[in-house]
């Protein structure tokens, strides 16, 4: 994908890989087959290029840090990949640098195990210090009589092990941060990613968490990256703990899986972006150009033949959902598990794409995706439903996701008010609220949330529902409801629709066609009219 | 571009192409070095491929023909490429499916050229019937005297010559329509082309025309690629002119320089629908992710090293603007005028992408580029100003571009009448109007637009605004006016960006921060309310 990107660009790359008919030999300018976990050969290999990057950080890094030395320009520095190839001392750095993480403390024998396990509590993570990488070199211990034979499974104690804090996470969450030459930075939007034993499965873009969320992860992934060493674009995985803290899980110093999705979704892609950081280009726009996107991996399903039967079936759904694009890495094995492409789906909202994810999992749309609703039909009470239904309609015939529901002003307030304030969060451009009476209710919800908020005012009895009225739109300075007219819940419904429709060209077409259909009804009356004369319409369509 | 397409879905290309360092030579999966115009060599290489296909028309289709009669796949069919091959035989091609052309005739010799002269009138244009792209083999002639030299410009009657009459054009548009293996077609968004000496400039997505304008070209190039057999991308060149008529200028069977923007602004690209058409899988959808794209041709503009030196400055420019991107063909020779590579912009609006093209070429923003509006703020009399200029101090401070004018309903009827009718085209999201008394402007240009209109009822004398709020508001079903309290111009404007911020989440940040302002005020009232005591918060700061 890095040689897709410099391909478009005119920049030549010569690729390090042992293996003849890797993805990328087909990509690049040139393809010199060897190992990059060896000096000799990256030492030669060095020579050819201008500057050295890598996108495996299992790699030679005391042979890159000795061709430093000599001159050569490594992005980043091999003093970072040396810091993220062992996790333990990636950890005992960030901690340094006053990023917050879970607990950890190196172990090296059975006692002490077990006495941080003491400290932790269980259920205990037990990680090897290197190459390890989707979920492999992980483990966890239940329990102190696990802890032994977990620690055989990850190769003993020689191999290097540390132990964390098990994180009860409510997310992972991961942000790219792409530094210059020049040390300048720019962090893609927060996504969220979604792993299935332990490898990744699905990343949303953006993060559906509170803004607030989104500006603290940011912070704490551009800091980390800051106290790395070089150029290029660094993956910065993160927990969104219950508690609403935010913990740097790992670093990857390169384009990373949970940035795919840049490639249909942003302005600049990560590859693009490692190239312009490598080369001392100007960072270029990482953020979305549409509102959002999810990525899923093509893993392996099965060895060989059946496993390409499964992938070729995945992709051949895929081909049939808009706005998904098809990423085929041309592995010449599959295997199991194996990343062997992904799909990305890009759309106008959440919920399209991920109703259309579901769609080409063949999963059932109550499955992850609950349908997300644009817009919002709220009433003081259930007796201004049947005025409120003219709304319902409304949405219903132009297909807009909506809910609706009762919440009072005055005999709910604290229903009202988390209502109000969770409406943006949870995906709602527009609440159309009705009211009779002091009708409170529209006003207070505007006051509670920037979504536009559209009040009906619902007649009453003792003042035909000019109380509604005045009590709705006389709003004070700061706190604007859109107004209709008493009893008026359809055109609360059309101006709804209105606003959604604004950047909708879909939806505004069919505005437009409903607006002419209104026109000719009208034109067509006229027509009747002049036809029949008036004594013979009146008898035919104004039967009293 | 294919072969980047192709190698992102791992679809496997071989080329033809007599020029061993050709630009694809290093993207695609093997390249024959042969002459696409030499039938032993095209028969050699059909062998190797699955579909054959060309990005150049000019090839030989004879051998093409000859190919699919024994089983050779080729998409589109040697059929279409030898009718667009010659330029005469593709006018009366279509003219024969009753496709709107400009008048043309075939001429022999200077008096059938002097003829067709005085039957289209001068300036008259004469063009080859073969191997004219760019400008090339079209010749204008602007009287009679003109014709003899004119034609020997072009090679003389034996090459082959045609006329046709002077279109004078609006605009140049392009769509490009697909089709698949199966019949079936998409059409991707109109689009205008802007050329300069007769070379493709500039690409605008999607042409600022009226929405029947689109339609009507959208039918006349799906009809024009329909009559055509084969599947694949087709890039149908039209004139749009002055009496809004739709004619077609001439088809590409082919991916097409005025689709080059479709690889970043659309969620298919021209390359892979392409792919996707001739191997006959579904097709994707062509509509644009983002609102709007130009894209700009880097021509070169001087031979050799100068040329490059100046194609290096423009992208130099172009990596510090944000949403473009640099295609860099990495083609061997610079020479002049010579296509090396384009530059796409994509962003939120056309206006910020011309902008932004006005940057990278350095010009004024005068120039090409009017600030484009995204609100209105009308009003029926210049005595609605005091009010409305509540809601103008609103759309500034959160930076929003507006217009500001008088339109009214009784006076100037006509003017509202065009004005509302043009609002979508003209790019306006979100229209406020302010009227008093017998308030009609609101609810007359919700009448006309599907833009959401905001009404502003204007204090009246004689009823206190009463009249004002009940003519806005009490619209009938169907034409939904969003009302404000009475001289409430300031919420109106915030209204308004609450609307524009639905989709836009920088905006909606700034809101937040402004509601949370509002409450911070208040709350800073209370706490010196509090400090104070009744009796000195009245005495400071409630003066008479």
């Amino acid at each position: 994908m890095l040689c897709q990107a410099a391909s478009q660009m005119g920049i030549k790359v010569a690729i390090l890989d042992p293996l003849e008919n890797c993805p990328a030999s087909s990509v690049c300018h040139e393809h010199v087959i060897g190992s990059f976990d060896d000096g000799d050969t990256v030492r030669e290999f060095a020579k050819r290029c201008g500057v050295l990057t890598v996108e495996i950080e299992h790699v030679d890094a005391v042979t890159l840090e000795k061709l430093e030395k000599q001159g050569v320009v490594c992005e980043p520095k091999a003093s970072t990949i040396m810091i993220i190839q062992d996790k333990y001392r990636q950890k005992e750095h960030f901690s340094k640098f006053g990023i917050p993480l879970p607990d950890f403390v190196q172990v090296d024998n059975l006692s002490s195990i077990e006495k941080a396990g003491e400290m932790f509590g269980y259920p205990l993570m037990v990680k090897s210090k290197r190459l390890a990488y989707d979920g492999r070199g992980n483990a966890v211990a239940h329990n102190k009589r696990e802890l032994s034979s977990v620690v055989s499974s990850l190769g003993g104690f020689e191999h290097g092990l540390y132990v964390e804090r098990w994180t009860p996470f409510a997310k992972e969450l991961s942000v790219i941060v792409a530094r210059s030459r020049d040390g300048s930075t720019v962090c893609y939007p927060v996504v969220q990613t979604i792993h299935k034993d332990n490898i990744c499965h699905v990343v949303e873009a953006p993060a559906e968490i509170p803004e607030k969320m989104k500006t603290l992860a940011t912070g704490v992934a551009e800091k980390a990256v800051k106290s790395l060493e070089g150029a290029g674009v660094f993956a910065v995985e993160l927990f969104l703990t219950n508690d609403n803290q935010v913990l740097l899980n790992e670093v990857a110093p390169r384009p990373h899986n949970s940035g795919h999705q840049t490639i249909e979704a942003c302005y600049t892609s990560q590859y693009e972006q490692h190239l312009r950081a490598i080369l001392g280009f100007p960072l270029g726009d990482p953020s979305m150009k549409a509102p959002a996107a999810v990525m899923y991996n093509i893993l392996g399903e099965d060895e060989g033949e059946s496993g390409f039967v499964l992938a070729h079936q995945m992709i051949g759904r895929a081909l049939n959902i808009p706005g998904a694009s098809v990423h085929w890495y041309a592995k010449p094995e599959m295997r199991k598990q194996r990343k062997m492409g992904h799909i990305t789906i890009v759309g106008p909202s959440m919920f399209s794409v991920k109703a259309r994810l579901d769609k080409l999992l063949q999963r059932d749309n109550d499955g992850l995706t609950k349908v997300r609703p644009r817009a919002a039909i709220i009433m003081g009470s259930d007796s201004d439903l049947p005025v409120m239904k003219d709304a319902k309609e409304v949405l219903e015939k132009f297909n807009i996701p909506f809910e609706l529901t009762i919440v009072s002003a005055h005999r709910t307030p604290q229903r009202m008010y988390e209502y109000a304030l969770s409406a943006k969060e949870r995906g709602l451009e527009v609440i159309i609220a009705g009211a009779g009476g002091a009708a409170h209710l529209p006003g207070m919800v505007a006051s509670l949330t920037t979504v536009p908020v559209i009040g009906v005012p619902i007649w009453t009895k003792s003042l035909q529902g000019m109380d509604s009225l005045l009590s709705i739109v006389q709003m004070p300075k700061g706190i604007p409801v859109a107004t209709v007219a008493i009893g008026n819940a359809e055109n609360a419904g059309l101006l709804a629709v209105r606003m959604l429709a604004s950047r909708d060209p879909d939806l505004s077409d069919r505005m437009n066609k409903y607006q002419q259909n209104l026109e000719d009804s009208v034109l067509e009356k006229a027509r009747l009219l002049e036809e029949l004369g008036p004594d013979d319409y009146l008898k035919q369509y104004m039967k009293p």
